[in-house]
């Protein structure tokens, strides 16, 4: 192996460095040891799905998780059809780039509406239909709470307790949690809800991002780079860690500060936030080997 | 009386109609039948403390809460010192308006900390020197859960839950919390919270915003005018008045898009919109005399 070992469990999300095309993503993990990348459906579709499945499979990548699935909350018929049809091709396309996540942003409010338990209870009925057809293809759908700011207009899950009270309902190989750090980290019920999802087997994904303030207008690309904000980024490891949550840990930064910049470049700077910021202290001394 | 009578509960936040001085304030208040404002410390300290006081007292204004102390969460003794001294203030502040609530937005993260517990646990430690010192004037602090947007830079206390936690530490005449719509109308505990508060005797103060998206840079200032956005308004007063609450009603809306219009013209429409959106359907039937 003639590139250096990236630090084993680490994943980058490709939202992290959008300016990569698919191709150089995988060719720029390649050069840095990175063997597992999280997708998301409008890139890979734009490439081909099957030619994408193809590329990373031969550059040697792990697809740890699809995003996204979801916006589940519709309340006419006609809506609702549209979105089960558009989760099934989501399963469809994680099944066959080789992933067993699919990410779901459960979707906001309807035009007009102030019911979010109504829409909670929208996503559950959606679940029933959509969890046995995942299960069935190897893929488990994983609840996304979004930080509350979101809940009108992107999902009204918005604590890891009230997505883990919609994936109780279904069996646990079909229906999981994803832990984001920058949706929970203010949540002083976090540890247990994510002590709870690790003892039901319920942590589908792990990803991180750091708080960062001030908001930009729409707060949707705010994101902060590993370090650089409030989130005791080390803590939440250990908290899924002794959860019982071995899998891949997946960095995901939606922020325009770092799509300026070379694509390389950030993803190296992510790599090296990771293992500073993620990692036990002992860590930093030798080569990160965990 | 030569004024229509206002809503009997309705109070207006000074800071919804910033545009319009204390003086113009009492005035356009006096016209509208409008006998309740909430005040800021700003403008009544340039006015004048003792002056403002005479002024409401003589418009026949009952002040229904003093905005605000706290940022109680430093970690360093001088700026801690700072802090007690500027929140003994405002309790002085507060009596001296003749107000029986001082609200508390607690304080953010000290920089380049990333400890949410150690910054609540300040909180604790400073309402403990402070909370005799108010109830010995007559003055109950009431600690405001801010949304969890806020949780890095204004405020670590994120949910009423928390903010009850904090509150109960002390005897119910000295700390209570503020239920701001703005704030906890995402949270599925929220309901519960307000009942656990009314039986323990805590609800000092209820606040009206709506929730509107998108938000604004910074997003401190993109509240929304009462019936604009995705909270149910009207079940949040049925659940603090199922609570016991049977106190003001408070509206208190940052946005720049109502400073910039009239100000008695954005009183009224404020007012109206309580009518409609907040007080029982059948109130619209005829004049509202809660």
């Amino acid at each position: 192996m003639t590139a250096a070992a990236g630090p084993a469990r680490f994943s980058i999300n490709q939202e992290t460095v959008k300016q990569l095309s698919l191709t150089e993503l995988a060719e720029t993990c390649g050069k840095s040891g990175i063997g597992q990348v999280g997708l998301w459906r409008g890139p890979v579709q734009e490439y081909g799905l099957e030619a994408a499945a193809r590329l990373v499979r031969d550059a040697g990548l792990s697809v740890t998780s699809l995003c996204r699935g979801g916006f589940l909350t519709a309340a006419d018929p006609e809506g609702r059809r549209r979105a089960l049809d558009d989760n099934r091709a989501a399963v469809e396309e994680a099944a066959t780039l080789g992933t067993d996540t699919l990410v779901l942003v459960c979707g906001g409010l309807p035009e007009g509406s102030r019911d979010l338990a109504g829409a909670r209870e929208r996503i559950a009925d959606a679940l029933a239909e959509l969890a046995p057809y995942a299960g069935e293809r190897g893929v488990r759908l994983a609840i996304e709470p979004l930080h509350p700011m979101f809940a009108s207009d992107r999902c009204v899950v918005s604590t890891l307790g009230q997505a883990l009270d919609l994936a109780e309902r279904f069996p646990a190989e079909q229906v999981g949690v994803v832990v984001d750090t920058y949706h929970v980290w203010w949540d002083d019920r976090a540890p247990e809800a994510i002590a709870r999802a690790g003892a039901g087997g319920r942590l589908a994904a792990f990803q991180l991002a750091d708080w960062v303030t001030p908001l930009p207008e729409g707060v949707l690309l705010g994101r902060g780079q590993l370090g650089d904000g409030a989130v005791d980024l080390r803590r939440f490891r250990e908290l899924v860690d002794a959860a019982g949550y071995d899998g891949p840990i997946e960095v995901e930064i939606f922020n325009p500060g770092l799509w300026a910049r070379d694509g390389a470049e950030v993803l190296a700077e992510t790599a090296e936030r990771y293992v500073r910021h993620v990692l036990p202290e002992q860590d930093l001394l030798g080569p990160e080997n965990t």
